[in-house]
């Protein structure tokens, strides 16, 4: 079934998107891209026609304009909430409580597909291929044969354990949860205790991985790693790490966010397209 | 810290549950092995006087007497309750309703390790590993290059999909959530729908594997089965296979239950052993 | 292009490979399996009017005679090469020094497909599968997290090694040339010193597997293995295990040979099938 | 057993290794690498005094000096042959025609390191690495999920190949001997032929690597890619990519070289340290 698509701000991802939904066989209305050369773009009455509007991601950054890096104007939300209609299908990615009072309040309902769980999981695809670039570039020796430690079994960290599994590092998870552990074990990695790290062999590894969004690596932790030790973490703020320290101590260090976006768009717009795909079907509207 | 553990009736991976805990350190009491030779044999006055006594899997099987098939006599529970005190450990594996009233009456709390995710995760392990060897007996060409759907994404699902592509598979997974077919699709896998098997490619498939206990491979399913497709089920009661089609197909179809215990005792051993360990350590008395 | 063949004798596999043929779109004579139902069976004036003639692996077993324990009747090698000319392509599975002197003497040039390469290497898959099965039906623990060694990296070394890291085992491999061992650490396995096993540490594995036609494991190597190690000799004649000191140490040791013809009997016959397509395109008659 | 070494010349890999023969317990004269600070360097005349002197790799670019970008002089080969003698173990890295007829005919004997098969999969490893990381960064999409192919079945190709599937990726294999072909298939990849490479679906992928050195993708195979995919050459000169072709046709091409020293220098040294250990054993001086 073929249904109207706006695409409306956003990065390269929802550029992406927009040719992704039309290389489906979708009507696609493309608004906010106009520094891009060489696509079809919409007004913003054409775009908002739409039977089904998205949003971009996150949908707002000053919590006033839409977030269009691409556009030239700005469109403020309070503009465009007005213009939309209760028929409509809206989505954003990234949807906070303000959004969400600012759209029900004028009796329109904004689904957050960045909330999805199963954009979450294809985000980790793109997140764990971007840390292992990152890992790669930053070490003297290869990520196999290296000893590499992550930390936290949440989506991240186990697709992370099973691709560095995949490059011959020698791989080792620490969690908290029995069962996590477990899972560990059944995959055949050393497990370690997250909640326990002052007493885990941390000076073992070459290769650090956070991705546990609490102070996991404090400055006791890193003063016991292994000189050369590279240090990087893809928690959500505020982050694992404590970088001021790492900077004493002389550790290699980094944060690597946003990754999806950055490393892979393609991807990281199917795993948009994906969730507002499956946002149509539990609507009654499958694709 | 070294726990006096008595271990009373099972089958061999409580006798082999005693070994490791004897392993590790532990006094550990054993009673209701008497056809078993060579080992060192409690009274049940001995068994009865330690600090964690581990109850077998089933506790019993007939609701009355201990499971107790290497052992010469029968052990009332009603016997039993009135000679363990609520300073023990007391833990069991499959505690049902009945067992929880009777224990709770007399103020005793009756700890069900395998109830914990823990354990259940562990012993995927083996049962993924009885699944393969099931699947290898079963057909004439090798699991390598043969096409394989795993139904279900659960515990068993997910590990079971990991090894076959280790083996050389093809592997397909059918799941119903949306989460769970991006993970299957993460770990590069093809996603099938669970909830429309009917609309599904069933035969492309040379082994079938189902975790489900729900019905998923009625007469309807297993009509469209390539010839010499071999089903194995590993879906706990009621399965998820109708047998009486599948004989009347003329499909090699199995209901590979309780695996960990028949194909790996030690590995099933430890797991129950990690359990009782946790279920200390949550008591605040840490092995 | 289609060409008639002849599948002359044999056990499954040749049944198996006729099968095949036919299903690729060749008429496929089948004889010498009279002792089978439901299939179509030819004369042997019939079958020897074939473009390509296939005899079995091993062609003979007593050196007179070809092997054929599905036929009803003997058919004598002196009687056969007589009624088989010079257009057509002959091909056998291990044909001797003896057997190559009578089909020259003739005129005649029989193939050996057992000698390819490429049917050792597809021939390898089935073996290892098979040594998988066999492990895990010895073993009282699952592969995964057991210690395996696998003696020797050739063929069947080297995808074992593959496999049982997929099974999550801990690899380690023995070998002798050092481009060997570079190899086996690229994989990311522990590498031994074939040609210094009383130097290596025997006593760690729970399972080892022999691949080496020479004695690796004598009765000074088998002594020093921990109780309960199983050990599965892959190796063709004369092996590489002292059975008989095994036997002495009570150590579970078996010597697993044939394994493709007796576990996948449908692969085994593809690489014969593809064997023959291969020796038919060298021989400028492309399939 | 110590041995003195000495390190003359060469890149970060040269000065790595000095690193770990130092830490490997021998002491190790270090020579060119005025330009580093921090270390701990040799007068040339200490330094031939070695009983193993290692020359870097290449020995020399310009076929008079010695390979010594660290360094602050020249020192030409015609004043170091006459000041080594016959009793010290002399190796050096890609030794061509001529050093080689200049140290014979000096009674020298300069082993090739470089051309010993443990360091080339040594090397694999690292290069194998690079090529992963130069396809991340070039690709908008993951490797995961992506269709890759490799064309060549030698060292590189088969790790790749290995490494590509361990990331997730869709795999295919281009290689002409049929027991290649039989390999891919043994892993489970898809096997093309790379002496028809006219005949394949070269369309079908996102990512090639080629690893072959000699013409592969010319104009014609570049005309039949996919918009969008990249090509990686991995092979040694003359390489195997039209490259003049590709920016003819605006494909992302690029010639990846010398990966093993710049992605992972410690890595590179230590596969010439191990060759350098093994030539010793070789002379009957082990390590």
């Amino acid at each position: 079934m073929s249904i109207a698509f706006a695409v409306l701000g956003g990065d390269r991802r929802q550029l992406e998107l927009a040719r992704q939904l039309r290389r489906d066989g979708h009507p696609a209305a493309l608004y906010g891209f106009d520094q891009v050369e060489g696509e079809t773009h919409s007004s913003l009455a054409e775009a908002l026609g739409a039977s089904c509007v998205v949003l971009p991601m996150p949908v707002t950054k000053d919590g006033e304009s839409l977030f269009a890096p691409f556009g030239r104007g700005t469109l403020l939300l309070e503009d465009l909430w007005p213009r939309l209609n209760r028929e409509q299908v809206l989505c954003g990615g990234t949807v906070g409580e303000l959004l969400r009072r600012q759209t029900e309040a004028r009796g329109l309902f904004l689904e957050d597909y960045a909330a999805r769980e199963e954009l979450q999981v294809a985000n980790a695809v793109p997140t764990v291929e971007g840390a292992l670039a990152a890992a790669m570039e930053r070490t003297a020796a290869t990520i196999h044969g290296s000893q590499c430690l992550v930390i936290g079994y949440g989506r991240i960290g186990q697709l992370l354990a099973h691709r560095l599994q995949g490059l011959g590092a020698s791989v080792s998870v620490a969690a908290r949860q029995y069962a996590h552990l477990a899972w560990i074990r059944a995959y055949g990695w050393r497990a370690l205790r997250s909640d326990r790290l002052e007493g885990e062999p941390l000076g073992d590894f070459d290769v650090i991985f956070n991705t546990v969004p609490a102070p996991m690596l404090a400055r006791g932790e890193l003063e016991r790693l292994k000189p050369g030790c590279v240090v990087i973490d893809l928690a959500s703020a505020p982050g694992g790490v404590d970088f001021a320290a790492a900077g004493d101590l002389g550790i290699d260090a980094c944060w690597a966010r946003f990754l999806p976006g950055r490393v892979a768009p393609v991807t990281a717009a199917q795993a948009i397209r994906d969730a507002v795909y499956h946002i149509l079907e539990e609507r009654g509207e499958p694709i």
